[in-house]
């Protein structure tokens, strides 16, 4: 595993006209680098190695069968799984972090995902999807994280989506119904939660275009179960089959998210999700 | 949108004797500021300009979305609408934001809670009522961002409460009640928790003057629901209605806690709302 | 309670090529120090005090209260309650602390562990424990903490575990039976949650020599009602129970965690502990 360490190389890009001793002392200070690997840090950098996980050296000196977890299992297993692409993993790791607002691992799954084919565009979209999902507080700790991840691969404002782009078509018919039945269950006890889940969620973000309805639920679906919301796990997931999520990458997700949003999570979506499979086979 | 980056100006207030460009140079490397904000960010300060969301310029780089959403919707719209004044909502944003260990964007709504007319010593309060509702991690985590944003505005210890105040007078009737009813349930569980819940929370902390009861319960419900912990909300929202909250600001603390702890764990509360409203109604 | 303040000492200790008036203003502009601690931190730290929840001073600054709660209550009576050891008081914490990836205060409660007799080598396996338990992003959080004190206190490889040790002997049987449940339960649902469940958890992690199985379930449960998840806890808090953990202990362990995990989630898993004693004591 080579020493690149991903915060280093943003801290170059965003402070060019500081000393190089000085940024790296506030990298020091932040926990970032050890003396030790400064001199690694540079030579890596510019030879534009793939994203390795900085936090493994630190974790080499506290934890080694952590290290190993991730190296020999995590890494070159879990991820490497049929049934479940490596983009699609990416998305489902990007979500799970947003949404337990953990972003110290972020950047190395961002620049992950951009290898895996994940587009800046969809990056984007999956922020602003989980401001939604997660409070708009866990977004835009991801935004502040996010920047330097694509200052880093100089992406700028043409790969972004536009802010107010044309919608996707809307099943106009499928949505009534969502929105009679919300309005019949929570319109008398909060119509403002009613009328932004309509006006806000199902006849705007839902349709925008650079995220794929099918991947717009994957992101759903993983934050819910990071999260341990399980409530909204039956609606979301078959909202995400009936959007083309298999049976098979579903059951992926959840062997995937075990790992990065704990097991107790996953133990608490699989009746859940059994539940879910079941109705839909019959 | 002003460049105005609150955290800059909190730097300088604290390192008077450091010289401006290490600080700044220490500021980037946090990710607080991209070199081309510094230029802005000096003036803005000087100006004591109202307190903006520095980290939507930030977004802006991100996720244009988010910041449409942000400015055309959450700010203008749904901080706006009548039926929950500014400074509750102040309240419930930063309860949620506590609750959900949320820093990054915490200045910036501590900036606007003093705005709204949230007193120090209320703040002060809502953090020490939080250490109880969400563990003492997520209130010291508050309080360090807290420390900036006081040096900033110059609030001294004549603004804080006292650490052991006189306390409001009791109703004994209600306070028996319900600490038999625990004592029921739960003696043999924890007597531990059991009687911390008496002395140092119901005839301490529920009675400390500096936060109005029904401003506590604010707290109390806001942070229930965006951790998700929907059980204690019941005995909670029960309570906040009981000392004045009225039905339509409950109503109006759901649809602002969306936009701040995500739909899901507000979808998750309606039911409980809906359940206690159908109650009281009776 | 004297200035010393933890991150400080491990400033120096990582950045000894660096001056310190630099180190020093990258730590201001962390928060960590105000400009009126540096001139005791650096006297104190050579003093090797014990140490100090660095973060109090802050508060006296904000919530003078929670100083006070914290001071006369949490410190010198919670801590010091019978019917559960400060080592063990120790592990519940950290485990809190890393379930609900609240960093912060980390440094001051690993320095207690460590000084409460929590050896380096069980700390290590808390983390890795975690890692399962909270997700792999909470155990790289803590990681990147635990180093800086490792480092402070001169924490080698030589006090870590190693990667694969050899493993304490399996309940053959008693294993056979968890996986023969699960599996039938969610072999069709999720067949790689349930191979990684026995493959890497019960007969790989739960074995590692180096944590022994009555403290792993003290992490696991103490992580379980401090994420808010009780639907694991009469599995684990009955296996702490069969590794010799006492009712008394469990009851404590609940007093202890309300204040670091919350009043809320402590009060969900009441009625769920007591199941567990009642159908215990049959």
């Amino acid at each position: 595993m080579k020493r690149f360490t991903v915060p280093t190389a943003v801290l170059f890009q965003l402070a060019p006209a500081i000393s190089k001793p000085k940024v790296l002392a506030a990298a020091i200070a932040l926990g970032w680098l050890t003396i030790g690997s400064i001199a690694q840090a540079q030579p890596a950098t510019r030879n534009k190695g793939p994203a390795q996980m900085s936090s493994l050296d630190d974790a080499r000196m506290v934890a080694p069968a952590l290290v190993s977890y991730t190296e020999d299992h995590l890494l070159v297993d879990v991820w490497k799984r049929s049934g479940l692409a490596l983009r699609d993993r990416s998305i489902v790791t990007i979500a799970a972090l947003i949404a337990r607002n953990q972003t110290s691992e972020l950047p190395y799954y961002l620049n992950l995902a951009l290898e895996n084919g994940v587009k800046p565009k969809e990056i984007s979209e999956i922020i602003t999807h989980m401001a939604f999902y997660a409070g708009w507080g866990s977004a835009m700790a991801a935004v502040a994280v996010t920047k330097g991840v694509f200052a880093q691969h100089k992406i700028g404002a043409d790969q972004l989506p536009a802010a107010m782009p044309k919608l996707l078509s809307l099943n106009e018919a499928a949505e009534a119904q969502r929105a009679a039945l919300v309005e019949e269950q929570f319109g008398s006890v909060a119509p403002g939660v009613v009328q932004y889940t309509t006006d806000l969620l199902f006849r705007n973000l839902w349709l925008r275009p650079d995220l794929a309805p099918r991947d717009r639920s994957l992101v759903t679906v993983s934050a819910l179960i990071a999260a341990g919301q399980i409530a909204q796990v039956p609606y979301h997931l078959n909202r995400a089959m009936d959007s083309g999520l298999t049976q098979e990458q579903a059951s992926e997700l959840l062997t995937h998210v075990a790992f990065y949003a704990g097991w107790p999570n996953v133990f608490s979506a699989l009746p859940v999700a059994k539940g879910v499979f079941e109705k839909r086979s019959k």
